[in-house]
């Protein structure tokens, strides 16, 4: 398997299908395109259809989108969405609602892991976006969670679809209650945040209009 | 099971979800909450967590987005998915794909059962995805359909998702060649489009901004 990717500072939905393939065990390669060059479409375009990343690479078919990306390595391991019918219907709804929406937080607090600084201002729909997060977290944690951290207990796609958000947060300095804040700070900690943050580090490429 | 939408006319998420529980074959019941009323955002809350309909309800448990409603329905449905592996990846990365993309389509163009007149003038933005569209469509049909006229041969999550699509492009009047157009004509000639538009029909009520 190969798993095409943009920049591991700045590409959130990258990282949440790289999250998947980690997580699946698959043994796979990184291609990584750089964004905002003058052959970054082209070069997209060589792997995915729809001139979008990540996607995947599985001998000669291609995968694209991370949803579906994980849905198909969720076929054949299962462990990848909560194994309990009810959890796993919740996680697929968060995880839709984060895929779908939440475009305020998209766009204003795009992801930067070079970034250590609060916005100036918050829009009221970028604090209606944070909200529902926090709720969103607060609740999964309380109805599903169990001695696992994560938002249905084990670590899941679900998490993996949000911990883009758990690293905006924490680049933005977005307060939040103790629940959210917890749980956060577990995503922060998981061994695969690590290495991908590790990796984006080593990344020289800035897109100047992301940088504070 | 209980189905939450909101107007036929204009609720492109609440078909698709109603067309996945249809092709299901599940008894349910329709819930109709009216957008653009006083009371709209309170009745979708007392359903639906995210505050944002289709919202499936199966016993105690409340399924949001078109999306995770349609995964739960193929859990128990598998053809509503295709059937052959490295189809159903690729039918899942369109659905995706649209699920989160095409927002020139989605904001340029939107649903409205009552419309019949193209646009004035189209942005390059809006023709790029209706381009995208059209090659998804004919590159689908050509490499998964088979005796069937659908995306993937047989009536899959795939064409549900796409469904509003050939609505809006009727609608609108845009043109297509002659793969893309034939599929539209079958998805327009689908029982359960027939029966959605019957019910839409019957709509009294008008959001005076779609009208033209």
């Amino acid at each position: 398997m190969k798993l095409i990717i943009a920049n591991r500072t700045y590409s959130s939905w990258s990282l949440r299908a790289w999250l998947a393939v980690k997580a699946s065990g698959h043994p796979f390669e990184e291609q990584l395109v750089l964004l905002r060059q003058a052959d970054t479409r082209a070069s997209i375009l060589r792997w995915s259809p729809s001139g979008k990343l990540p996607c995947l690479i599985d001998n000669e078919l291609a995968i694209w989108d991370s949803l579906a990306i994980a849905e198909y390595l969720a076929e054949e391991t299962p462990p990848l969405w909560p194994l309990d019918g009810a959890s796993r219907a919740v996680a697929r709804s968060i995880s839709a609602e984060m895929h779908s929406g939440f475009q305020a937080l998209r766009s204003q607090m795009p992801m930067n892991l070079r970034r250590n600084a609060p916005l100036k201002t918050l829009s009221p729909e970028l604090v209606a976006d944070i909200q529902r997060i926090e709720t969103l977290w607060t609740e999964c944690r309380q109805r599903f969670g169990d001695r696992d951290p994560y938002l249905f207990g084990a670590w899941s796609i679900a998490d993996m679809m949000y911990a883009p958000v758990c690293l905006r947060f924490e680049s933005y300095q977005v307060e939040l209650g103790p629940v959210a804040r917890d749980y956060l700070q577990h995503v922060l900690a998981h061994p695969h945040i690590l290495e991908w943050r590790a990796a984006a580090e080593q990344e020289t490429a800035v897109i100047p209009d992301y940088d504070v």
